[in-house]
Order: C-alpha cells, then sequence, then structure tokens
C-alpha cells in the first residue's frame, strides 16, 4: 500500500499543475545546471517623457538563455502623479509598480513551488502597502528618506495542502523571490546622461 | 537692463511649463511645509494569482494629504514569466516593472525640476537595463543573488538649457527619487500569510 501511495505520489508530483508546465520546468532547472551561462539574463525597458510628470515604457524583448528573445506583444504602461501630487493621473505613479512587481513575483513562485511539490492551488491574493513620507522627495526634510519607508504584504493562499504546508510555499518563495531581494538589499544603479 | 532681465527671468521661472503646473507645485510645497502630517502617503496594489505564473494586479486608491484618493480608473496590470522561463508571456516578468518605475521615477522628477528651474524641454527619453543570473532564483548556486546584479540607467535629455544644466537636472531628480532610493538602499518589506 505504501508503495503504490509512493508510486502515485510521484507520478502526480510530476504532472503539470496550476498552469505550470511542471516537466518542462524541471527540464529547464536540469539545463541552467550543465550550461550555468544560459542563466545570465538581461531585462530593459525604454521610456519616453510624455508631458508633465506622465511617462510611458516599452518593455519588448530581453537576452537570456544564450539568446535574444521578443515578448508575445510590445508592452507599454504609462506612469504619472495624481492630481494630488500636481500630475494628471494618467498611469499609476512609479512607486506603485514597485509593489506590482513585488507581488506578482511572489505570486509566480507560489505557483511553480506548488506545483513542484504536488500541491494544487485554488486561490492566491495578496495587498501589498507601502509607507512614505513625501518630505523626503520634496526636499522638505533631510531626516526623511526619498522612497518608502516600510512595505507590508499579505498573502492569502487556498489550496489541497494543509496550511502549514501552504505556508512554507510562500516563504519558499519570499526567499527566491527576485524582487523581494532587490527591494530588500538594494542594487547598484548606475546612471548616465546624454545631453543636448 | 539686468533688472529686467531678472524680472523676466522670474516671471518665466513661475510660470506652468513643461506640462506642469509649476504655481501649484509651489503652493503644494508651501502647504506641505506647514503641514508635514499631510506628506504622509500609503500606496497599495491588490493583486490575484491568474494560472501558471500570470498574476494581475489593481491600483484603484491611496491615503495621502490627510485623505483617501482614488485614481481616475482602476489601473490593472499583467504579469507573468515568459515561455523561456516557462510561462506564458501574459505580461512582463515581474522585475521588468522595476526597471518601468524606475525610469518613469526619475523622469518625472525630471519635468518637475526643469519647471521649476525655468528650463523647457523638448525630449526626454531612457533606456533601463538590468542584469539578473537566474541560477538565484533557481537555487542552483548559493552564491548568486535572486536579484538583479546591476543595474544601468541611460537617459538622453534635451532642452532650451545649457548641456551642464540639463544634466544637473538629471542628478536632481536621481537624488530625490523614490523608486532610486528603494532600489539602491533598500527598503524593510514584511510578508504575512492567511493560508486555509
Amino acid at each position: 500500500m505504501q508503495a503504490v501511495e509512493t508510486k502515485v505520489e510521484t507520478k502526480k508530483d510530476r504532472s503539470p499543475r496550476n498552469g505550470v508546465d511542471t516537466p518542462t520546468l524541471f527540464a529547464t532547472l536540469d539545463a541552467l545546471k550543465g550550461q550555468p551561462e544560459l542563466a545570465k539574463f538581461q531585462f530593459r525597458v525604454s521610456n519616453r517623457w510624455v508631458r508633465g510628470t506622465n511617462s510611458r515604457s516599452r518593455m519588448e524583448s530581453f537576452t537570456g538563455a544564450g539568446g535574444e528573445h521578443a515578448h508575445k506583444r510590445v508592452f507599454e504602461y504609462d506612469a504619472d502623479h495624481h492630481a494630488v501630487l500636481v500630475g494628471t493621473d494618467e498611469g499609476p505613479t512609479p512607486v506603485e509598480f514597485l509593489l506590482h512587481g513585488l507581488a506578482a513575483c511572489i505570486t509566480a513562485g507560489i505557483a511553480n513551488i506548488a506545483a513542484a511539490r504536488g500541491v494544487t492551488l485554488t486561490e492566491v491574493t495578496s495587498r501589498i502597502e507601502g509607507d512614505i513620507d513625501l518630505r523626503g522627495i520634496l526636499g522638505l526634510s533631510k531626516d526623511v528618506r526619498n522612497g518608502y519607508q516600510k512595505i507590508r504584504a499579505t498573502f492569502d493562499i487556498k489550496g489541497d495542502a494543509p496550511a502549514e504546508k501552504l505556508r512554507e510555499i510562500v516563504e519558499q518563495s519570499r526567499a527566491r523571490s527576485a524582487v523581494f531581494d532587490v527591494l530588500t538589499n538594494g542594487v547598484p544603479v548606475e546612471v548616465a546622461v546624454n545631453a543636448a
């Protein structure tokens, strides 16, 4: 009985789940183990100022897995300041996109990790809040930083596993999240300017 | 002659420019100087997992300037992994949104600062690149971080001021950018989980 259960479990574990193509995910991991240079990626965004605090970014392509890849369509996003901040609200404020990146990164990891662990998810929602004191960016206080002072993320997860196992999946995703790492640990940013 | 020029300059400096309502911007600064509690903002995003690595975020409202404010419409954005990363590319990867936030934040600041300094801009474009080694998030190497290892931003700026003044505007915007601060210095992120 134990052997049968183990066999069933193993088969279950490797099948696609949560919309994740688990066999291909494991095959990709194996390929990268053998050729670590394939794991070097470069993502990029080009941005054009529109008017006032409104600008628009394009994400078209990136480099990785040894080559250049196009997104299946060009993604374009506006950002702006709200009227309260003397903008025209043509898009969210730039800092809101950081919260979107955090939610999406941890959520993608949750789906992948759950699939790899044979857990079927039924719902994952999250709410991310960032506290910021605008006296920093407005230059009204030297004691106030420019960016968020604190970010809080709350995940609600439902699936066919005990609560403890679901919590471990979220924790593993957080521990392996690229966006969580960047936001909590920071990254060197080099800024160059061509002026004419 | 000097006095006249100064007068013209002063008048010019305070007029709206670059699509920035400069008088209102200065009035807002004055209001915040007098009531610093108005500068406390909370931005938020809610996210729902869709399928696989695809999730969708909503930005609807935020708190600040002593009250609750709605965006003029609900903004919704998908994020996903590309097929190369075993996703379905329904949106950019989460880490690409960090680059969008950086470009948009510095660009909004450039427009505001140029307006405050009486400089009319004709074009601001930027290109942001982020290098990442996916062995980190995939757990294939303990020596590789999860997030970007380096971000490079290049701004091209044109306007009715000498190149040096235009460069100073970009530099001042970088120095006061909320997103630049968060990305380079990091921020505490608290993650809570409700599992069922």
